[in-house]
């Protein structure tokens, strides 16, 4: 085990492009993973090659699980992203696109990655103050999450147990700009839109692109984001 | 949310094909997962769809997640499977044919289709008697998955817990024989060798196919398993 090792969930968003730039500023050895399971923002993919490439990790790890089989989302499944929905809705209601598990998925995957490769921390950039409504986003999902986690490895089970580390989980999403800014992390690179275009430019309308746009103006932050069409300040419409 | 459905966990070995008749026995209408993980033993697969055929489900699904790029197994990597090792070290190490945390990617996996077709009960074969040594077939890890589960997912926020079954879990590998054998499975449709040969013939020497052996012996039940060659009663080497 290398304490100094860590795995890095990266999506390719702004959450987890911040957990990355902590991870490297805390000294650790990074190896990036992002998952290809089938979302129909693909993008993020590219854009998540491109923060890794920018903060520098050891490796990158892509791995294909595809969850279209498992299906019950928006992102996964043939329904129809909300746009433009009431904002004081989207933090109160699991919305359809949440994916079934998923933070689960993506959480015992790399800790399956980092026992092999003998990394001694996960991080996971969820964030449960402006989570727009997903329970695996939560602490006590993380807390149970890690408990789960020493009992499922041999690692764990002989003591050298593998941490979850979920550093902006209390914070809000101005809060994380406001810090990933500080360690130097370039948000243009990164993609949070559910349903960009074809050039991967955003929409300006789903859930994750007005949580994304209102944490740049309460941060007093220029947005760097490419969107399809200029989005008007105001209401989002 | 449909009490009386259930999502098995079929590998196509003796312990999920028993958990698969308990399931039917109890009156569950069954939805059966197999996993194709780039298990260097693939005639399992084959099994699984033997053993589904068998005792009658309602759907079937073959879910991809090749974990070898994950490696750390001689499951899913080049590593030589041990053949003919001292039995009474099988169960006091986790031995090389560890897949790192092999149960919770399968659980949680199972647990976002559960969440999406409506399943109230996961079955799993797991079980710690005759266990070969393996952290996630304890009881406690089953135990702290369910509570990790209640968080994960939209139906365990919502009061509608998916319930984590493992009916075989304090059973031995006899006794597990023993019950399905009453419940009319057919073992000749299984396979639990981890090193079979080209037509899924099972070697006789590696853990698993040890296990099983005694298993059969210690239940005074014909082994109806077809060895790559005539295996000797006594020692087993």
């Amino acid at each position: 085990m290398n304490e100094n090792r860590a795995v890095v969930l990266l999506s390719g968003g702004i959450d987890s492009a911040t957990a990355l730039a902590l991870a490297k500023v805390n000294g650790y050895q990074v190896s990036a993973l992002t998952f290809d399971y089938g979302q129909r923002h693909r993008h993020e993919i590219a854009a998540a090659k491109r923060v890794a490439e920018s903060l520098g990790v050891e490796q990158h790890l892509f791995f294909p699980i595809d969850l279209t089989p498992i299906g019950g989302s928006a992102l996964t499944a043939n329904l129809k992203v909300p746009k433009n929905r009431d904002e004081t809705l989207i933090s109160r209601q699991v919305p359809v696109t949440y994916v079934p598990a998923r933070n689960a998925i993506f959480l015992t995957v790399g800790l399956a990655w980092a026992e092999v490769i003998g990394a001694g921390t996960i991080f996971i950039g969820a964030n449960s103050v402006d989570y727009s409504g997903y329970p695996d986003c939560r602490p006590e999902f993380i807390e149970a999450f890690q408990i789960m986690a020493n009992f499922a490895t041999r690692s764990g089970t002989e003591g050298n147990r593998i941490i979850i580390n979920a550093p902006l989980i209390q914070l809000t999403k101005a809060q994380i700009l406001q810090e990933g800014t500080r360690l130097g992390v370039d948000y243009s690179l990164t993609l949070s839109c559910y349903d960009p275009d074809d050039q991967g430019l955003a929409c300006g309308e789903c859930d994750s692109c007005i949580i994304r746009r209102r944490g740049f103006e309460a941060a007093g932050l220029p947005d760097p984001t490419k969107y399809i069409r200029s989005v008007g300040a105001g209401s989002g419409r």
